[in-house]
Order: C-alpha cells, then structure tokens, then sequence
C-alpha cells in the first residue's frame, strides 16, 4: 500500500480492433481477456487494490456502461463511480476525477491508469515505480511510468529520457507518435525511449492548474460539475455542462505541452505490459504466460466457454466463444476465431490490427447494431 | 415424361462430412446447398418430375425426418411417403419400395436416384440416358447410369464398361471400389470406366426376384410388410418385422453379385453429376456454376443467409450461415466456415474430406448431441 494515493481508472469505451467482442455497448474492459476469470478492469482494480485503499480508488465511466461496472465492482462503494453523460475522451475524464478528488481530500497524489491495460508484475515493479513517481508528483513534476520495451513495436508511441532527476526518474525530453519500424529500432537501440502507457501520476493541485493553463473553458466546465458533485445540483449541472466539454486526449491537451516546459517526468517501469490491442496481442500474452508455466509450445488460446471450444490438428489459433455454442476448428492455423454471440469474426492473427477496417465497412452497409 | 416410370428417392441420413450441417437429425438433403432455394431432396423430385409424374415417385424415409421431408415436398401426396422405423440402409429401403410398387401397379419399370445428388442437365441428357436404362430394364436387366468422369477423383467408386448391348448401352464387367489417385488416372485414360452415382433402374419383378436370391430372409421381410403396407395392418407388421431387416447396400447385396452373371447394364451418363460430398465440392460446384454465367473468379461461396456474410480481402471461402447472424471473414483465403446455429466449423477446403473424423472426436468427448 501507498500511502495517501489515489488511484483514477478512466473506462471509457473504444477497442474496435477487439471488435466483434469489444463494441461501443460492451467495450473490451468489461472482458476476461487473459482466461483468469477476471475482466481487464476487474484485473486492474486488483493491481490498484495492492498501492491504493478501496475508499481512494475512483472509475469514470460512460452512463451506458455504469451498470455494468458497478455489477463487476461491489468491492467498491457508489462514491468510486463517476459516470460521463457522453463520452469526451482522457482530458475531461483524468480533469474531472482530479477535481472532485481535490475537493474532497484537499491536495493529494494520484494516478491515472487505463482500464483496459495488462501488467504482469511478480517482483513488485509496478508498485515501486508508481513511488518514485509519488515522489516526483510531491516535486511538483507530472510523472509517468514508461515501459522497457523488449521489442520494436510499432503499435505504441514512446516517450524519450531526458536528464536523470534523481536515481531511477528522468526528465521527458519529449513524446513521440507511433514511430515505423525503422525508426522504432532505434529508439529501441539508443536504450533511451520507453513506451507511452498511458500512465499519468501528480498533485491534483498541479494536474488542475496545467489545465487551467492548457484549457482554460474545458476547466471552467470541469469545476462546475465537480463543485456540484457531491451535492443535489450534480445531476443538472452535469447536464447543463457536459455537452460542452471539449473532447481531447490528455496527451494533446497536457502530456505534450508541459513535457515542453521541463516539467514532466517519467520512471522507467521494468515489468511485463500490454495494451491487449488486438486479438494477436491477447494470444502472444496468454501463449507467453501459459509457456512460462507449462513449456507448452503451438497451443492455441481458448477464450470465453473454452469447454465448448474443440481444435482437431489446429496450432496457434485464438478462439473467444461467447456462447454454448460448439467450436470446431480442423487443421488451421494462426487465425482468430472470435464469436461474440451476434457475430463472428475469422480472420488471420498476423492481420488483427486490420479489424479496426471492419468498422466504416459496417457503418458503409448500415449494420449500425453491430458496431 | 417417361411413359410408365417410376422413381424411386431413398432419402437416408449420413453425411457425416458435411457437419455441423448435416446431423442424424437433420441430414444434407433437407438443406438448400446450391444457393438455389432449394433442398437437394426438392431438386431431386424436380429433376425426377420430368421423368414420372407425381403420383409415380416414392420417397422413402426415417420416421425422425418424415415431417421435415413432407412439409418439404407438398405436391406429393400421402401415397409417396414410405417411413422406416429405423435406417436399414439401401437395399432394404429399395426392396420395400420396389415391393410396394408391384403390389400397387404389377411389373412396371423403377428408378432408383439419391436423394442429395446434384445434376447439371442442360441438354436432356438425364431424361435421354434414364430412357436407355429403362429399354435394358425391360430386356430384364439390372440398369444403371454410370458418369462420364471429368477428373480422376477417389472419392467415388467406378464401373467398368463390358460389351455393348445395344448403342450407348453396356453389360457390366464389374464395379470397383474407391481408387488410388494412380488407379483412378488409368482408370479414366482408358475410356471404359465410369463414377457409379447409385442409380439402379430394372424391373420390379427383376429386383425382388434378385433380392429373393441374393437375400432370401431380407426377401421375405420386407414382403411381410410391402403385404401389409397398403392395409390397417401397416403399422403392426412395420414394426413386428423391422428390427431384424438385414443392414446392407445395394451395391453389395445385388448390383456386385449380379454384375457377375452379367445381369447388370450401364448406360454412360453425358451430364454434370456430383454427390456433394463435402463443403469443397459444394464450393466447387457452385463457383463452376457462376463462373460460367458471370466470369467472377476469386469469389467466396456464401450459403443460408448470405445477406449475414461478408467478406473482405477474401477469396474461395465457402461460408454457410444459417442464422441471422453476422460473419465476417477478413483476410482469409480457401476456408470452409460453416455456422450450422448451435456449433461452427472452421476448416480448409482442402481437408474438407476430413471433416467426418471430427465424429469419433465428438464421440469421445460425450458430445452426442452434435452428432
């Protein structure tokens, strides 16, 4: 446990390359995505559990989602769910439980992680990062945690080291976007660019005020509605607001420009992570994780009702059965076989990132229902 | 029209490589698997409409799919329906038929045609190579059609062609089971042998005095209750007397035996002819039927609710869809994907054959229902 942190997880929607699992009505964060019994939220109140008291945990959440969240989370008390009247991306979500954090328990420490991310950490890396990023919010900095990447991945953007602060945190020299593949091997190369988590860490104090300064009306907006929160005005005021907000990711409206001014930080975070992007990423974790225990090798990776799912002379496969409904695959490989109850998805692992594609091709035949 | 002829469907069960579609419950010619509209069964009766009339065509089936096979074929009249108590494969259901038939109307000529073959007859050539049988028929033989091949397949057994009786007319020599790939290829360079397609046309009298021979206690069996079909007492002697029919095919109990007295004809057939036998010859079959009507090439098969399919940078996938459903194919090329509403196939088109061995599997693992 650390003390007097508090932890902000940010559920909002979005995963279409999970898709036909992961929709607008059912995001992927609901889902047991590594076969523990456990949905990636679910997983990632767990991990928070271990550096944050329940009562100092917060969930911000889409109003069509708040039902289900709420079912999967009676470990937590109704003062941990903040619901959104429509969805205005990382600013307004991470801004808004800052405030109402701030407002409640006067200047704290916090931290801002996804729900939809995997950490597998045996050794306590997780929480000691997420320390020396206290330590470096109570400086003043807003910190983040960067992963060691251990491959060239083109699938996240990375954060470059600046001078060192003190043992193990450095200053951000800057972010960097998705890079190509060449590029990519260079960062990895130089041992100096860590991947971009998405993980923000400071003072609500010094969260509020970058705001202010970045975007002046989006606070305005944002301190209305928390000022009303724990009040009967939440409800109208909420109302009244919302629409207005300005949708923007905290990266853009934040992350970028005061990593400019020198007052960003990031420690480097020396454990296992994953975005659970696509349906490849899932089955390389599980197969990566089943390996270490089991020294299996050409599995394939069953999901859901596993026990309704048969593979005959099938290898590396990964199959999501939603249903009781039987799954046969016969001598195929390397695809991905997701059945979502409504849909059915096959496709090739190698070409996952691609399902995003399936989306405007759905919106092009107006099968709107199954977005 | 064929003056006097009489047509004969058994429709049995099997097809244990077309699961998860065709079941025990539910076999293959119940199912539209030509995109047609219609059954193979309801394509059976069309094509032998041309040949008998109504009231001269029996269907016999399973009492578990009676209902199904009525409500399929409503210009048929209750007289057509011949049901077995249990499968006891096609000599005893052809024996039955050819009995009742005799009973019915004296010695007339009958033909008997599967239920769930497809023919391509563009040129009458059908109705001109059944005219043929009909003539060796009346000369007392045995008569079948045998298939000109078009490809040395081992998925069919062959017939070799013996002297000819009259033109376009022969004696058997003999029948051959399945061959290897490099029988088959001297099978076809030779010009003699033909695919048996399980037509068996003769003489009522001609058939049951074979079967009395061959089979004399399966002989006597079904005339107990051929005696008893068309009166009150149908139902007892059915059920008194159908336990201890003998299970055999034709093939074995008279057209092999028979073929050695030089009883049997054949009459090469100069048509289109495929048994259908797994999601790759349907594939095939219909991409053949297409390409010659519109050119396409590289197209995907889509079956059922083909309005539920859609594919995107696929190619020769053949996909079966019987609900309302959505399946999305992305990047896959040359797959069998077959939603049959409570279980799925994925397979390659190229293992198709293989598909049957997904039974035992099934079997083994007490899921019987899905047989």
């Amino acid at each position: 446990m650390i003390e007097n942190f508090y932890s902000v997880i940010p559920a909002g929607g979005g995963g279409t390359r999970l898709w036909p699992l992961s929709r607008k009505s059912s995001p992927k964060f609901l889902y047991d995505l590594t076969g523990e019994s456990r949905s990636l939220l679910q997983s990632t109140v767990d991990r928070l559990s271990v550096i944050s008291k329940h009562e100092n945990i917060l969930v911000i959440t889409g109003q069509s989602h708040l039902d289900s969240v709420i079912r999967q989370l009676p470990e937590l008390n109704s003062d941990s769910f903040i619901d959104e009247v429509e969805p205005r991306d990382s600013m307004a979500a991470i801004g808004l439980a800052a405030a109402i954090l701030q407002l409640r328990h006067g200047d704290v420490v916090f931290g801002s992680f996804a729900a939809d991310h995997v950490i597998e950490d045996k050794d306590g890396e997780f929480e000691s990062a997420v320390k020396k990023a206290q330590d470096a919010a109570n400086d003043g900095y807003i910190a983040t945690i960067g992963i060691k990447p251990n491959s060239p991945s083109t699938a996240f953007g990375y954060i470059e080291e600046g001078k060192q602060l003190v043992g193990g945190t450095y200053l951000i020299k800057k972010f960097v976007e998705k890079p190509t593949e060449q590029l990519a091997k260079k960062y990895v190369e130089s041992g100096r660019f860590l991947w971009n988590a998405g993980i923000f860490i400071s003072k609500t104090s010094v969260m509020l005020e970058a705001l202010k300064i970045q975007k002046p009306k989006l606070y305005d907006g944002i301190m209305k509605i928390a000022n009303a929160w724990d009040t009967p005005r939440r409800l109208t005021v909420q109302n009244a607001e919302w629409a207005a907000l300005e949708k923007v990711a905290i990266d853009y409206a934040i992350a970028e420009p005061v990593s400019k001014k020198g007052m960003m930080a990031v420690v480097p975070g020396n454990f296992e992570w994953t975005d659970v992007g696509d349906w490849d990423a899932i089955a390389t974790l599980i197969q990566k994780s089943d390996t270490a225990n089991s020294c299996a090798s050409g599995q394939n990776v069953t999901l859901g009702n596993s026990e309704f799912i048969h593979t005959i002379n099938s290898h590396d496969n990964i199959i999501f059965d939603s249903q009781e409904k039987l799954i046969v695959l016969l001598g195929v490989d390397d695809l991905a076989v997701i059945d979502s109850g409504d849909a059915i998805l096959v496709t090739k692992r190698q070409i996952a990132q691609k399902v995003k594609d399936i989306i405007p091709h759905l919106e092009d035949e107006d099968l709107d229902k199954f977005i």
